[in-house]
């Protein structure tokens, strides 16, 4: 293929990122890649540990898909070497001990969900414990002495903890020197990230050329934030919506996102240009375009993307059989529940607030005002089992909502 | 054998040491030897890249012969792991690479120089290349776990750099790691080394819990002051005796001490108990004991300790034949000259001050004023060869005198 002039890939790589560094590294990278017919040879990080992959993590995929549409060649990087070893010293409860097993496993989970993004033909999936398990002590003294303490402790994290006396065991220093060295092994012309791993990114930079190699660029990528609009989209905060969560469920979070958030995930989760956000902003500050509407075709773009187009119409069906058919706000209140078998529906009336008593819960039945996502119930001594991940609206009289979501 | 009590062991142990850490845990360590009838493991690290001991080594080398002569088994360890690998930053000149060879070569030169104090029969010569070379990156990490960047910066040359902001590399935190991690290996119960090793002696002391072992004890002897009397004896500042000076530099350099310091080299250097120490020091302040007493008793020690009893002798007989004999002071002042052949003895007369021109000194010398080593001279041609190492004292006249000596 021949490669596309360096300033129309650069407007493409920069749009949406926070840091390209350095711009000027970058275009000579890319005119050299051009000129010798040579994709450049893009490194991307991911961890072992946590193979479930949110939107959040999409954001860094999505701009290697755009590496990848412009021809260079995407190295996927388990960082497996590290993840066998944990934290040695027990402390850090973030850091669990993969065996080799957990590790294929995991890789292999990682792989399906990022080839819904990427293109499996021009991805690399490299282990570090390839290089890193033949490394020696004297090759480790070797690398460690291409960076400072003082340098390392800049870190924002290792500042704050250095200053308040918390407690930085060595090794720590030396995960991101191995992160660094991975750049070296996989001869790196660039390497993403998300913003928090600003840091660790520059080291590869700065280490590359002490091995004799041209340092590498660094790019990153905004943090994503969670369903709240406040907090990073985080699996443990369960404010995220998973790649593999059903369409159903991909729907209708992407539906319950404020204004505001909608357009950051315009921003960071599709292909949408700059100009094409502004106009969207503009036509619904002016009333022309309806927020639902915009959300509707989010939530469709997310759900043909992770699964297919006939899944985004379906659940869009589902979505309005249940919310808007029924005149179902889209932001019903969410009540969760731990799985159980045969709970009776008035005693769940009465948990969730929809009914003062059992006794007001088999009147409301029976007189035919409660319905289970639109259907209506007339048996009042119905047992509902409560599996886990199933979700469904509960509706009592004409303005009780809850959505009962079970986990 | 059977082992002395451990108090009585203790107090010989104690005697001159500036730190023993823990006393407490030596005790119970020196019980539990007696009791099992085994000897305690007692680790010194040597510099494999200084071969040549001078007598600020000695100060802890002796202390290790107390060990041995209380039956323990000495550990005398060769990093030459370190040495290999030297400072990859190349920053640090102290620590050159060197090559295998360079270290068998050296390591023969400590041991023949060490067993004129230590018994070879009860010390084991260890390297640690011997473990290291086969230590991993995840071992490596392991280690590194078991200590903190807050705990490494506390070392007292880490303090200073940090605080001025010089440069620290990462390996230089390693190094420590690795010399504590060698007290793993070996299983030691103590080691020793000078004050300025406390902290690098301690690392050991905290890691070996972490691999199961009990901690070992440190002791550290004091750092020995040079022939000046106020800075450490070291090669570098040419303020040392070589345990491979000759006798007769040996015993000169000894003569030329002042009276404090010679009562510093009675206390590290020979095996004078303190109550011998004092009344040396009353006898002499009494004016009962003339300090070159003293002197040649200290120089004839220390030769025959190094030589033999029959070269302290000798030693003593020239130095009285070219001093005492020909009433020369034991101070004459040195004069250092480069080595050179054929030098006119005329042209060093001038060089050296001892005449005012040529001229004169022909004068001098036919007129039999002038000695070397208390020999007269009678030819006023005579051509001098300045060999390396080479020392003697000229003489002119009745007063003046310089002492030669060729480096």
């Amino acid at each position: 293929m021949s490669f596309l002039d360096p300033q129309e890939q650069l407007a493409r790589i920069k749009f949406g990122a926070v840091d390209v560094l350095s711009e000027a590294d970058l275009v000579r990278k890319l005119k050299r890649s051009k000129d010798k017919n040579q994709p450049l040879r893009i490194k991307f990080g991911a961890d072992p540990t946590r193979p479930d992959i949110h939107l959040g993590h999409t954001v860094v995929i999505n701009k290697l898909k755009t590496f990848q549409d412009l021809g260079h060649r995407i190295l996927f990087l388990i960082g497996d070497f590290t993840a066998m070893i944990g934290d040695p010293s027990g402390k850090n409860a973030t850091r669990p001990i993969l065996s080799r097993e957990e590790i294929e496993e995991n890789a292999k989970t990682y792989a399906k969900q990022i080839f819904k993004i990427l293109d499996p033909e021009k991805t690399e999936i490299v282990y570090n414990s390839t290089w890193m398990d033949k490394f020696s002590a004297a090759d480790f003294i070797r690398l460690a002495s291409q960076y400072t303490v003082a340098r390392m402790i800049e870190r924002d994290d290792f500042t704050k903890r250095y200053k308040s006396n918390t407690p930085i065991a060595i090794h720590e220093f030396l995960y991101p020197l191995t992160q660094g060295y991975d750049s070296v092994a996989l001869k790196s012309d660039m390497e993403l990230g998300g913003t928090d791993q600003k840091f660790n990114l520059l080291v590869g930079r700065d280490i590359q050329p002490a091995y004799g190699q041209e340092a590498q660029c660094i790019l990153t990528m905004p943090i994503l934030e969670g369903l709240d609009g406040v907090n990073k989209m985080s699996k443990s905060l369960d404010n995220y919506i998973s790649v593999v969560d059903s369409p159903k469920d991909m729907f209708g979070k992407t539906m319950r996102v404020s204004d505001e958030l909608m357009f950051r995930y315009y921003e960071l989760l599709t292909e949408i240009s700059g100009t094409e956000l502004d106009r969207m902003k503009f036509e619904m500050g002016e009333g022309r375009l309806h927020p639902r509407t915009l959300k509707v075709q989010l939530a469709k773009y997310l759900v043909a993307r992770f699964h297919s187009s006939a899944a985004a119409d379906q659940a869009e069906e589902e979505f309005n059989r249940i919310f808007v058919d029924k005149g179902l706000p889209d932001d019903v209140p969410e009540y969760p529940v731990v799985p159980d078998k045969g709970v009776a529906l008035t005693a769940l009336m009465v948990r969730t607030g929809l009914a003062a008593s059992n006794g007001e819960a088999q009147r409301l039945i029976t007189g035919g005002g409660v319905q289970i996502d639109g259907e209506k119930i007339g048996d009042a001594r119905l047992k509902i089992d409560l599996e886990a991940g199933r979700a469904f609206v509960l509706k009592a009289g004409k303005k009780k909502f809850v959505k009962i979501v079970v986990s």
